[in-house]
């Protein structure tokens, strides 16, 4: 991913990643990837949806895929956590 | 959607949703179109990646739409929720 940045979504307020997201767009980034897993699902499409309301009206939701991550918690079992990756382009 | 059954997932278990959309697929729906809105688009993403790993492996996950739906809530203001639609087919 070259001219593609991509901006992890966790669990801080939503604000924040849209303010990396408005960053990297109008700094130039023609396209950014937003990945999450889990609970933090929600908050990515959020950060997508205000982004592209509020802030960079030209700002087009691409490709949405999802998927199965395998993650080992601190007890050595793994778990599965379902992700998105949300691509925001301009 | 006359072929197409919508199931809108809420704050039950993951497991109920499953069920009603595997039941439906087994049951000769070709479509099945989940929908939620705000904490439950989680839900949803775990609904679908279940179903295809699990229980229908020849399902496949087909458009994902995300969009922002206005809701009022019990004073009379309205507020902004993100919304997800994916669809299930096999």
């Amino acid at each position: 991913m070259s001219e593609e940045n991509i901006v992890y979504i966790g669990n801080k307020p939503v604000m924040n990643y849209v303010l990396a997201v408005v960053t990297q767009m109008n700094g130039g980034v023609p396209s950014v990837m937003l990945k999450a897993r889990g609970r933090a699902i929600s908050r990515a499409v959020d950060v997508a949806e205000i982004v592209r309301n509020r802030f960079i009206t030209d700002a087009e939701v691409g490709a949405i895929d999802i998927s199965t991550e395998e993650v080992s918690n601190m007890e050595g079992s793994n778990s599965n956590v379902s992700a998105i990756e949300i691509q925001l382009s301009k």
